[in-house]
């Protein structure tokens, strides 16, 4: 999906991504702090004057720093907040530490972060400010390991999943699947949670729609909510809430304190879908 | 703000709307419909595979086929699913004919479109289907003239007035004053509403501010809701109710059938701001 424009030869001056064949969104480089690729996938970062720090994944904006918060607090709140008593956290993916980072907001005893590529972290680690603070609190755990088979080999239960994987094309695509959701739910404490990044309601509702038919039979909630990201297609992006025991409504306590978006009322009324969305998942 | 690419001399292939002043969207040309200048404003009109027919003032993404369906129906259904009886709709601004042809479906008695450039209301008819249609409706009546001289110079009242404005650069600069609410004001039936588009909360949230700021004091209900808009900058967009006597939340009946976006749930959870934005407008 990436292209790039260069205005001599080497220099690199435009970054975009194409949302759809025809349309996207273009960044100007101010200056280019990584680019090649890994075991698993291309990884730019670069800055730009309004967005600061940049990460693209396979051509796909990942992490900004002016807008990162959108995504990591509608993705990682949730669980915290409904949860009757949530102390052990594991994040698949996420290897830019923006959840792990909320997260740790809260009085967990553990946070793991499962992140299969390990030039991803060093990425982040050089690039965002926050991961190597997230990694340095005593309750985290790094781990570089394909987030399939961790959760295929480890013994241990969780209070909270989260699944902050990029899109289902590279090296997340086997997460995106039942067989995937239906292992991981044997990993889960009594009262468990799932979270996951889906889709865009406008360009992917196909994905959404996919993923509701299984997941709706395979968990006792399982509920889709919006939230604005700037960045990503579309400006308006889906995550889902899957639990066999908590409500994702039942909120049993205020969240963290210093968040940019996420408020109580805010989250509750991201469930308020709008109708072409109801419609393709038969909710109307 | 408008920068264009050409790939030889004459052969327009993209427009691409500037959010920022290094980043933002593109669109790919597949037919360039129109190109010039108003006695107002620049307009052009192209067709997209992706997004059908486009259209574009001062450089700025107006209206798509594809998903003027979440701006027009956002900005029209509050003040009629909440007014006590809404019989005659005043629209200023809206030469594309969206938010009329929102209006019509709703037993109005009455509904004036006050449109200052008489090009932006032929290239609508030229290019987008529903324009034509909603005119020929009697209940419709197209008036080319300055809003701000119409509201001036009008005798009549309105149930319900809807501004739907460009931007505060150009011809639409006079519309987001304190002067010309206070007047539009006057031009209200009892129980009436204003309804009007204000910006984007991410990018523009210092304009937002200063209409909370003037429109607090002028108005007992004062209230901004946020909805998508996938081609408008950021992807959300700020909307604000208006009056002295109808409660944008007393919701009076269902809306219209056949919508997109709308239904009265959504609409009321669209009050529930992130905190970025409580805290700017002091609502935290």
């Amino acid at each position: 999906m990436r292209r790039t424009r260069q205005k001599k030869k080497g220099a690199l001056t435009e970054v975009r991504e194409f949302q759809t064949e025809t349309s996207g969104l273009f960044f100007k480089i101010g200056k280019l702090l990584r680019s090649g690729s890994s075991e698993y996938q291309r990884i730019e970062v670069f800055e730009n004057p309004d967005w600061g720090n940049v990460l693209f994944l396979d051509g796909l904006v990942q992490t900004t720093e002016r807008d990162e918060f959108f995504y990591h607090e509608m993705l990682a709140h949730p669980a915290l907040i409904t949860h009757p008593n949530p102390e052990s956290v594991l994040i698949i993916g996420g290897g830019d530490g923006g959840v792990l980072r909320e997260v740790l907001r809260y009085p967990v005893k553990r946070a793991v972060l499962v992140e299969i590529d390990p030039e991803v972290t060093k990425a982040a680690g050089d690039h965002f400010p926050w991961l190597k603070t997230s990694l340095e609190d005593l309750r985290s755990e790094l781990v570089i390991q394909d987030g399939r088979d961790f959760v295929e080999i480890t013994m241990e239960k969780f209070d909270v999943v989260i699944i902050d994987s990029s899109e289902p094309i590279g090296p997340s695509t086997p997460l995106h699947g039942e067989e995937f959701y239906s292992r991981l739910k044997t990993r889960l404490n009594p009262g468990g949670i799932i979270m996951a990044q889906v889709a865009s309601p406008f360009f992917h509702l196909d994905q959404i729609e996919k993923k509701h038919a299984f997941l709706k039979d395979l968990f006792f909630h399982a509920r889709f909510f919006l939230g604005t990201v700037p960045t990503y297609p579309g400006g308006s992006w889906c995550y889902i809430y899957l639990s066999d025991s908590t409500d994702p409504l039942d909120v049993k306590r205020e969240p963290a304190e210093g968040l940019k978006v996420f408020n109580n009322e805010h989250y509750r009324a991201a469930f308020a879908l709008p109708n072409y969305v109801k419609d393709k998942l038969g909710l109307s």
